[in-house]
């Protein structure tokens, strides 16, 4: 039996003062420069205060529900609360909703305007028509958090789900255009000579949208099946997204980045309250990552509360309504932030797994209902899971396979006199990880899942602010 | 066996052209004053089409899904799809999500607006702050929504159930206060030497108004039991809602009311194109009617769609999503519209059932877990249910039932010698119907309930249009 993991009252007793004393900071004297942000921070302690305490207390109620399922990859057959992700996802949108007022209402920041700054790039209130950008994201997100519950729910085959995100992303979008959103994308320096300096996609732009929500979703989606695997990558690409909104923030402090080490002209200089960091003192740019850090803070805090009960052993499953609303919300900020390139490199991981699954998404390669790597109950280690070939495969199907194997991204078996594949590795990354380093049991995969996850994100950091330079200019999306 | 009722393809290919017409005729020459009108009403047969095809395609998805209930009032046992409401919500609030661009965006409303308006008020385009309100509006539907099917899944019992609605109508609020919004009344005429004009009920308007989407949400939802009862409630105060923006459209034809027949002063004159019916030439009522009608012509088009299942023998049911969604919508015009006293006025049967249920809502009265009449397989007919009191009832609980039995309200079995009440009927207003006009069949009941209903409206037109200008003056809201 399993019980929920222990949590201790003093954590409850120690954050919610923190929590209450970030919310009404902005009130107090003297208004910090970007007062809102301390609410968020407050509204994020909240929030993560309310998912460590619900999702166990309501799992008896998800059970009851028929929300359940079993830990595949565990010995034991005790029923563990599935969809939990809809917790995590109703407190976010909750407490997004009662920040509203906090952010664009000038009845409560009026203290924030009326008292004088000190100096440097002052947020107090949000320009008018963010409201509508604002309200839209969240209705990306609940259409996201109701689309996930009901394919928990409904349990839609995965190839007929895949475009179920565009429907979420349809308020993004209608938003954005009745806004009549920038289409234009500038154009990397090699290409100006053919396209100019900036392009505008017109409608091009909106499918690009769509796709980018429809992607971040699903290939968070696919890449599951061990505890605690769909939040961590949620966890970490927006804690990457947290410290790239971070670096265009109005600080006090002035430092510079080394980047000439990594082959740029030149030096990055994150310069004071004036200057913001990386928004160069545009205002513009400052406000768009207070709203990707608006989305992004709480975000985090669901996640790591929740990942306290899915961390393995698991008590609790994310089911696909977390990963829709996780991948919905890096999709808006992506969107709304204008930040969709830098926000993919940080998909590294997903991406990958995305390009090695195709084959079987495809139909290329027959796809189980579950890819999951194969448990061993004597050893307690994970062994890549197969696919059987029932009949000799097509040409298409062996070619493909042939050059996977050749780059060492699958493992054959072959028939030891005809040649024919009779079995290959399921195509994705965590039975490349357990191909390529060994079997493992699943709380060390779930730490090399992490890693690579990390990993990823620092290959981002580098790429986008040292070899961007090579192929942007300064102006910097 | 009950099988889907059947639905001719000559209605699809009907609709169809007509729904294309509706929505493309604003980009015709000339345009129309109300262009974004006619949208809404090609989207509503779009929603119409939709709903009707819909509900019985997704009947198997939802019993296997174990959404599924058995007609408590039938003496056949098939499992009949449950809170089918959630298939009306979908199609309500995507195409309210699509028809944001016709009524927003200058783009496609451009044409509209180059050309020559003949006369009268024309509205081609909103004004900005308005898309906040219709977005919050939106996301106040979708939070109803998740939250009516939450309740069908995890079957909430419904004394924790009711204040489900004021969480739904925080984006309202919130965007309410963050907008400034309008938090005066005005006084009516005999309480005026006491408060003045207008009296600002500042935070307590914004508890009135998270209280009406509570009262509009459960009031329709606890009016429940029979087939098609919860949509024809909707279905006919959409269309009250509806009857009463019309009178505020800037209408070709010049009439007039004839009201002193009801013992009001003056005449009411419609006049016009200039002077919009009852709006008297102000474009803000205009604009606040058409907001109204463009939640209210969809409604009509799903409930109207559902309804032609729903009708008895019901081949599905709504579920509480339909309840939530319909309640949340007539509290969302009401509020947005500013005509939240005359709505209240549509939901007199509502309110009649409401006031007779408290006793059982709020613990005097003994509240089984459904309080639908009592089916006789028999006959075929229905009577009033009882509660049976296993011990005498509190002094409290006998003083009501005393009080209800003299009214004529409910009906009671009383012990032949000690005068101890033994049962009473349950008290909703269709077992008042029942014990009133004698046992009749669940077609016939739901029959008188619509009728009900509709006299229910007519008396709210005379009282908001004939007897209101006694208390208020021209000053109308």
């Amino acid at each position: 039996m399993l019980g929920p993991r222990p949590l201790s009252p003093v954590l409850l007793f120690g954050l919610v003062p923190i929590a209450t004393w970030f919310v009404v900071r902005p009130l107090l004297d003297p208004a910090p420069p970007l007062p809102a942000l301390y609410t968020s921070l407050g509204f994020s302690v909240f929030a993560f205060i309310s998912t460590l305490y619900l999702v166990p207390a309501l799992g008896p109620t998800f059970v009851k529900a028929n929300l359940k399922g079993r830990d595949l990859l565990k010995t034991y057959h005790t029923p563990i609360p599935e969809s939990q992700g809809l917790i995590c996802a109703a407190i976010y949108i909750l407490l997004l909703m009662l920040f509203i007022p906090f952010a664009f209402s000038n009845v409560i920041m009026n203290f924030a305007s009326d008292a004088k700054v000190h100096e440097g790039i002052s947020i107090v209130q949000f320009p008018h028509y963010q409201l509508s950008v604002y309200l839209s994201s969240l209705l990306s997100l609940l259409i996201a958090t109701l689309l996930g519950f009901l394919d928990d729910v409904f349990d839609i085959r995965w190839r007929h789900k895949l475009p179920i995100p565009i429907i979420a992303s349809i308020p993004l979008l209608m938003v954005y255009y009745a806004e009549r959103g920038n289409t234009n994308v500038v154009v990397p320096l090699p290409l100006r000579s053919i396209f100019g300096t900036l392009v505008n996609l017109g409608p091009l732009y909106y499918i690009y949208m769509s796709l980018l929500s429809t992607f971040a979703t699903n290939s968070i989606n696919i890449l599951a099946g061990i505890n605690g695997s769909e939040v961590i990558q949620a966890l970490i690409i927006a804690l990457s997204v947290i410290l790239n909104d971070l670096l265009y923030l109005p600080w006090p402090v002035d430092f510079r980045i080394p980047v000439h080490l990594l082959g740029s002209k030149a030096e990055i200089e994150f310069g004071g309250v004036w200057s913001a960091g990386m928004a160069y003192g545009s205002k513009e740019m400052v406000e768009r990552h207070l709203f990707s850090l608006y989305f992004m803070l709480p975000l985090v805090a669901v996640c790591l509360g929740f990942l306290y009960h899915n961390w393995y052993p698991a008590r609790a499953f994310p089911g696909d309504t977390l990963c829709y609303v996780t991948g919905m919300a890096f999709a808006v900020v992506g969107i709304q932030a204008h930040f969709s390139k830098t926000l993919l490199l940080f998909f590294i991981p997903q991406i990958f797994n995305f390009v090695l699954s195709c084959p079987q998404l495809f139909g290329l390669v027959p796809c189980p209902r579950h890819r999951v790597p194969r448990f061993d109950a004597n050893t307690n280690l994970l062994h890549p899971s197969k696919v059987l070939f029932q009949k000799a495969p097509p040409k298409l199907t062996k070619i493909t396979l042939r050059i996977l194997a050749v780059l060492g991204l699958t493992e054959l078996t072959v028939h030891p006199n005809t040649g024919e594949i009779l079995e290959c590795n399921n195509l994705t990354i965590l039975n490349f990880f357990l191909f390529r380093f060994g079997p493992m049991n699943e709380k060390r995969l779930v730490q090399v899942l992490m890693c690579s996850q990390v990993s990823g994100s620092i290959f981002a950091f580098v790429v986008r602010y040292g070899l961007a330079g090579l192929v942007y200019d300064g102006d910097r999306r």
